[in-house]
């Protein structure tokens, strides 16, 4: 946590104990009255927190708001519903790295119970979201979205079609690629665009899906002959669109 | 588990009730007499095995070995010693994404106990770089050594001075990059390079480490402005040399 995210309603309100914001600030920072702590309002500014009293069971802080902090990249994740045990580790790293929306969606060979568990623990979801900005030191946290399916999932995404700036979209697939993803990448090739960037679930995509794909204009690429699991190659492949982007 | 490793010696004896591998392929892979798997000697030919007996205790297999194994990426990985519950984690992700040697040292602003229990876990250290090379899908493991201070791990490393291609000596740090990675990696300028990549534990480096890498003739870079962990950033680093080395 390299720094304390606060909701816009809760800046003024005491930390109470039991919190891991004021876990973190009291048995990790081992701050004090007067001490201060990098802060941030999720979405907004960040900037100080001075405290103004402390003690076993609330802290009590002044916010100054100084700094505007620098938007998210803009990548759309689109990611078959993984293993709820991959899931918060996936969406923390992803966040940390600043991608701005991360779809998840289920797919025709996924595991329909992974689904479930994962609208169950959304609030899991979102503090791991919120874990990976704190770790990134800043207060953009990305959009989630969950769709039943594909097709659902490109009904959301076409609201990338008014965006003015040009798009490129890219699926990730062991079939029918005919580049790495890096040379897709290569030479900054995607310094000023948006990218949406889709990866399979660990049983992939059928023909069927493969096909709304093509239908979508995605250019299908490899991301090498060795097989990752599904948080390692979300994170080397926004890695190399990050590096595409010339951000990295 | 895409792929069961065995060492040379173990080819010839049953599977015991109780091993990873065992379980893996009764209970996860549901397999019977007369079935095969993928299996792989490591460091050697992968091929199936064909089980010839299977009970509650034991299982028996015939291993017949079809494919040389392509060999790992001439990646040198030189990290911080990290805190032993990052470690196993960095340790499989970077075996499957296939760095050839994995140089773990001590720093002078490292926490001097996770060193003693990194080298204590050693076995636990070795168990997660196999995982990481089933995970692949090859037989080949990435080396793995362990150094107290930079100056031991530089004089390890001054082995490379003899191999005949090209080297590209890079260091991670937020203090005096001129250049993003990827700027460096740009249009595959590493293809028939080895890569010395050197990433800090999470304090850092100091001015004197500063001193030693500058003198090796490292190049400085940075993985942008966001912070990341230790193993989130070993993983983005790793997949952007990949991508250098136009393999990913």
């Amino acid at each position: 946590m390299n720094i304390v995210l606060f909701k816009e309603e809760e800046i003024e309100s005491p930390l109470l104990k039991g919190d891991a914001r004021f876990e973190h600030i009291k048995k990790v920072l081992h701050k004090n009255v007067g001490d201060t702590f990098d802060a941030g309002i999720i979405g907004g500014k960040s900037g100080k927190a001075t405290i103004t009293a402390i003690d076993a069971n609330s802290l009590t802080f002044e916010f100054l708001p100084t700094k505007e902090e620098k938007p998210l990249f803009p990548i759309h994740l689109v990611v078959g519903f993984p293993r709820p045990i991959q899931l918060k580790r996936l969406l923390r790293d992803v966040s940390s790295l600043g991608v701005c929306a991360i779809h998840l969606t289920g797919t025709e060979l996924g595991e329909k119970s992974y689904q479930k568990s994962t609208l169950v623990e959304r609030g899991a979801a979102l503090t791991a979201l919120l874990d990976g900005a704190a770790q990134a030191k800043t207060t953009f946290v990305p959009e989630l979205v969950m769709h039943k399916t594909l097709e659902d999932c490109f009904k959301n995404l076409s609201a990338l079609d008014t965006l003015a700036v040009p798009k490129e979209y890219i699926l990730l697939d062991t079939l029918g690629a005919k580049h790495h993803l890096s040379q897709l990448a290569c030479c900054h090739a995607f310094e000023g665009k948006a990218v949406v960037l889709a990866i399979g679930s660990e049983r992939g995509w059928t023909d069927n899906e493969r096909l709304l794909f093509a239908q979508k204009k995605f250019t299908t690429c490899s991301l090498g002959e060795r097989i990752l699991r599904t948080e390692t190659a979300c994170t080397a492949a926004v890695s190399i669109v990050l590096a595409g982007m010339n951000v990295i």
